[in-house]
């Protein structure tokens, strides 16, 4: 079990060194729901995680890991959503800080969450400046550490605790598990965790229709990206190509990989919010739209998906409930 | 404490019977907003209740006490919300039946919901009809049992068990509890538990600020109506006068009444939104909407309340939270 970036002994550490820091959210089922699908649904609810996506866990966990004197000179990465938000705000717990990079023409509601998450702010020309030499002047000039999204070993195992819970509050055998997956890192954490302590689960990385690279690459063997010019509803997780960290992992423990089309994302959301209540993100319902799209089965098994944000305005979300197609 | 027409003893009997049957929805808090607050906010999710609030807990428990004839026989009740849709599948997992009284003018999408839970459905004319009449009428000719929204110790019993749980995952002592009021049920229900069992516990009943018939009425000492031709966006506790029934109970228990003005529902449905990503109908956040507007001091405290229901509309949703004063 050893030659993997991470196990599950260091999800457990993660999860001993996160507890009271992370909510531990909820494993979400109804029975109506249920009897509807003809089988177990369960949603852990990562949406009602502090700063609105499991984002935090990696984040906290990849903080606790630096040296006091790395922890003063402070975290710097390249986001502008969720991981954002959640290094953002793990970096404020531990009085630390954190930059984050951002393009310079990011709507002005991103710019103030990050800014209320306690983080200072440094943008760039998305026209003329890479995202990644900002981030590596940084570095040069500040001794800053980088806090990448998924690919390291710590923020893997940070991301982990989310799936250990889930099996845990699950209480019962679970036939598969459906993860939203961008850069892989939940999605990694979560088949390394099935795979030491629940190895007959299968775990599916969920992806939009257009942005499939980690099916295709998991189809073909090696990695492949998607297409450039492509959109997605789902900006969450609209990622160029699997990372070689995540993907050494998911080449060998996932079962494959799943889409939805942006209009089945749509519906998923509608159906979160009338049988769950729930706020979700596009990016964060992949998952559930793919088991409500019959793309694995579920009648007569028990069925999980991380419900992985929920960080959307009031307008964005009132205008993708009521699209249709 | 045997004179209230509920005691713990008959809530504790009501939560074995429940359980497996109704969720035990989470109790969520969320650390950022407690820092915002200055104090601890508890949120006991009862939109996420089975039929989306909690009024299925009142209604099975009063099914489960009816007997095998009564039970052939069905319920009947007058309701177009949240009690209508509990009732309806209460009686449906029981192999019972439900007749639910309605306006004929009443929104196509509630009806929908109430047969799509299960029951049948018997409109009426509001200019020339009186619902009690219909249900009168229909009792006569039927035998049916009237289960109401909250005038009866089996109802009132089962409406206790979500304060119950409240007060089981708080795990620590509460100051104080906020309870939307509209029948005064959940509210009775909830001053019994904590009298019981917390008594330290203040319980407030939490009402829009023109429908206080509660407030008044506990302040005057006796049970006062709302003047007729009102409105507040807080459809689901509308009530014209307390009933007999619960206010035996709140006269005695309550610590007091708070109102909140539409525009604070609105603002807390705003924050229930960005902050816990929960759908919530507007009475259902009343008692949040107190809280968050300073009605019961929070700093250095902790403080309850439950949301009681999210059965609303996309669209409805969506015009709320983007209203603005």
């Amino acid at each position: 079990m050893g030659h993997y970036p991470v196990c599950l002994d260091d999800i457990r550490q993660a999860a001993d060194a996160l507890t009271g820091t992370v909510i531990r959210t909820p494993l979400l089922e109804n029975a109506d729901v249920n009897a509807l699908l003809g089988g177990r649904l369960l949603l852990k609810a990562e949406n009602m995680q502090r700063t609105g996506a499991f984002k935090i866990r990696g984040a906290y966990n990849r903080m606790l890991g630096l040296s006091k004197a790395e922890r003063a000179r402070g975290a710097v990465t390249y986001s502008s959503g969720n991981h954002a938000l959640g290094l953002a705000r793990a970096a404020a717990i531990l009085g630390s800080s954190a930059v984050i990079v951002m393009p310079s023409d990011v709507p002005e509601a991103k710019r103030t969450a990050v800014w209320e998450m306690g983080a200072e702010i440094v943008t760039y020309d998305r026209d003329t400046q890479d995202s990644a030499d900002i981030v590596a002047e940084i570095i040069q000039e500040t001794g800053r550490i980088e806090v990448p999204p998924s690919a390291h070993p710590q923020v893997l195992a940070g991301a982990g605790t989310a799936a250990l819970e889930l099996l845990e509050d699950a209480g019962c055998a679970l036939d598969a598990v459906l993860i939203p997956c961008g850069g892989g890192g939940l999605t990694a954490a979560t088949a390394v965790v099935m795979h030491e302590a629940s190895p007959a689960t299968q775990v599916f990385a969920a992806e939009p229709e257009l942005f499939d690279d980690t099916r295709r690459s998991l189809e073909i063997g090696h990695r492949v990206g998607n297409p450039r010019g492509r959109r997605t509803i789902c900006d969450a997780i609209m990622t160029p190509i699997p990372n070689a960290l995540t993907f050494s992992i998911n080449s060998e423990l996932l079962a494959g990989g799943v889409t939805a089309t942006d209009d089945e994302v749509r519906d998923a959301m509608r159906f979160a919010f009338s049988h769950f209540k729930l706020v979700t993100e596009p990016g964060a319902v992949v998952g559930l739209a793919a088991i409500l799209s019959g793309r694995v089965p579920i009648a007569g098994r028990t069925v999980a998906t991380v419900i992985t944000g929920g960080n959307i305005d009031a307008q964005g979300f009132a205008r993708l409930l009521n699209q249709t197609p």
